[in-house]
């Protein structure tokens, strides 16, 4: 077998590169759970006429075959690789839906896949992490509050080794629909999508587009592009829409029911995240299902990178025709986050092995006391490994260094005399070796487990 | 949407059995760390030729292809989805070779897929947890000792949360190539196939198959039945395989060399994890490219299930004609062992949800208030939520008990006086409430975490 290459779009980590990307999984694991949020995985494939209900997704979809499918008698539905968790999430709820209680707070850390062109930070094969609370019939305003401030605090945990402070992105999809309404545009959807392409192609496009495709007239453009170019962390923002709204004589009953809850949302992040929600009226979210909250998650300083946290509110996640389920979540593109950490070295693996020590052999028919020492470490929950050859010393700690294990433990021998000397660890750090116990000695907790800090 | 059902094959669990799912992993996962096994994951799909390599399971695979492939302008190399960790961890070491130090611990924890018909235990979509120890040109037996015992503590470490204690049982293949090759059976793949069938069977029918399929005599084919009915956990075994092939003349170099290594391993055993590792003499795999120790698993009392964790000694575990990687490790099917958890009720957890408190709410008004007790609360690793309405007391104690939330926590209230009163926390449980401060109450230590436990 000839060296293979790596499949564009495919990513795959190194054993330190996977140290980091564990830290981070664990950590949203940890804030999620903190919150309430319960676990769940759903399968990785879904049939495909539920994948392609959202039709503009479909160019996206893996498609499912069996190598031996025309001998076999009883063909499959035809499966497909889910390309988010909000699909299965959903079909998972309505599935469930006697057997879990509502609302339904979960979290979902996994895979999914598209086959799009592979681009920085865009991969065919990537890990998302989303949290949904979902309601059976109803969904209080307050989850859309809560949702964004859960996000901020697992994202600013990983502040600590090395992410960029993040920006959460905020905006009401009843503002944008009162507000539309109320300068007289009833193509809402149309409009949204034309406001989405305003930091790819600039304002003076976009307001072309809305003469031509959404019939606005010049004034009403204008309209729209004011309330896109509106944005802020207080209060203040909210004011600042209603006076564009009354300029225009643009003030509708849902303007302002979206207009009280965005300015709710922003007035609890002020005090429970501050500096990390911004209302940004140009938010727009491509897709159609959302219907109150929108979420959009810039990293500071990485804004190219696109949204690393996305997100809002549906009114219907799912329905069987009978129950309705709203629901409100956000989902962190882990791979995109965790590729621009390592690939921009921002952060790293303190080493990339779990071992704090290696514990070295003296002769292959001495091993077995050297394997006495690893267990009676581990048996104090310390990582160790046993040296993997009777090598001279100076190689057993070639090996550890390589690998950035720390300590190289020394099995006590018998001297000339008979007597067994004490065993004896050394930090090949510094080079200080110390008389040491099995039974009791410790490292130091910082050396304990791998850990993964900002790259200096 | 009509209520959607189950796909055959593809499991989930709902969230107390996910519960229950993920610590099973993250009892491997520590496990295995404890051991200095580093963590990768690979991609799930690998190239279809690679996968087809061993053309026995061609039939197993699932193959993608894009929606829209026939539109595509450079088509993709064909994928399929990997029904193992060993292919892709093979690929992996080939083509970080050059990045990666040897010999070189890795445990890997991913879904496989396999388009097989389901069965009790047998799934198309399942998880496994695979350590493999892979060294550059050679590796050392002692490995194929360590692999075995590490799974041993792995599996040991379930047993408090229900799992049924397993026993390892344990062959070599040089010790069967030098037996058969010793009584002047020169086809040892086909013997071993035929030996392979013994348990499904039997040995009358195994022996008309070693005469009729392997040109075996009658006698050829009894001693191969005699060697297959030994086993036994101490080292006596060795003597007895000795015994008989001395009956039959059939002592040969390679039969000591394996009966040396089998022997060591047991008497290793023997020491390390007494009673779980037994030697057994049928012991085939079907795989062919097993060189050395082979090992399969069987929950005591669960036998029927089949090998919950299996694996062997590779010469080459990959190649890329320069060098050459030998390798040995084992695979735990994890959701063949979380499924029969479940389903034969051996195990529970102790609530669906992560939260230990559930923080009341007196009136939406007041609902920044219980979010201010459960920040204080989370600010001490204690997992929190906020009740989703402030309906009257006793609708919110139900929220929590429904889940199995141990404690409801009411925030003071303005009396009359208008003082404030102080916090009170609920053991629901018990109906014990007592005051308390968000800022040093904790729950006993069992209560503040989910936890796993048999099912009384």
């Amino acid at each position: 077998m000839a060296k293979p290459t790596p499949l564009s779009g495919f990513p795959e980590w190194l054993p330190d590169g996977r140290i980091v990307e564990q830290h981070v999984l664990d950590t949203l694991r940890h804030t999620f759970e903190l919150h309430g949020f319960a676990g769940i995985e759903t399968r990785a494939v879904e049939p495909l006429d539920q994948l392609l209900r959202k039709g503009e997704t479909s160019k996206e979809v893996y498609v499912l075959s069996r190598l031996q499918e025309e001998n076999s008698q009883i063909p499959d539905r035809q499966l497909g690789l889910h390309f988010d968790l909000t699909v299965p999430f959903a079909r998972y709820v309505l599935e469930n839906a006697g057997r879990i209680a509502f609302p339904f707070r979960r979290y979902q850390i996994q895979k999914v896949w598209r086959g799009e062109r592979p681009q920085d930070g865009r991969f065919r094969e990537f890990v998302q992490a989303d949290i949904d609370i979902v309601g059976a019939g109803e969904l209080p305003y307050h989850f859309e509050v809560e949702a964004p401030l859960v996000m901020a605090e697992a994202l600013g945990a990983l502040h600590e080794i090395g992410l960029p402070p993040v920006r959460i992105l905020v905006n009401n999809r009843r503002v944008a629909e009162g507000f539309y309404r109320g300068v007289g545009l009833e193509d809402v959807e149309g409009v949204l999508r034309q406001i989405d392409k305003l930091d790819k192609i600039g304002p003076e496009k976009v307001s072309e587009l809305l003469v031509t495709e959404c019939g606005a007239t010049d004034d009403q453009a204008k309209a729209c592009l004011a309330l896109a170019s509106i944005s802020g962390s207080d209060v203040g923002v909210i004011d600042e829409v209603r006076s564009l709204a009354e300029s225009y004589g643009a003030v509708t009953e849902l303007l302002e029911t979206g207009l009280a809850e965005l300015g709710a949302l922003i007035a609890a992040a002020a005090q429970r995240a501050p500096g990390v929600v911004v209302a940004d009226l140009k938010i727009a979210r491509g897709l159609d299902y959302y219907t109150g909250s929108v979420y959009e998650t810039v990293l500071v300083g990485h804004e190219q990178l696109g949204s690393v946290c996305s997100g809002g509110r549906y009114d219907t996640l799912a329905s069987d025709g009978k129950n309705t389920y709203p629901g409100v979540g956000l989902s962190i593109g882990v791979s995109r986050l965790v590729s621009r950490l390592l690939s921009a070295d921002l952060v790293q693996a303190s080493r990339s092995v779990p071992s704090a020590v290696l514990v070295a052999v003296s002769s292959e028919e001495e091993r077995a006391t050297s394997d006495t020492v690893a267990a009676a470490l581990r048996a104090r929950d310390i990582p160790v490994e046993v040296a993997p050859s009777a090598a001279r010393f100076g190689k057993q700690i070639k090996y550890a260094d390589r690998r950035g294990i720390p300590f190289v433990w020394f099995p006590g021998s018998a001297g000339e005399d008979g007597v067994v000397g004490a065993d004896q660890v050394k930090d090949i750090r510094s080079g200080d070796q110390v008389d040491a116990d099995a039974a009791s000695w410790a490292p130091p907790a910082e050396d304990r487990w791998p850990r993964v800090v900002p790259r200096g």
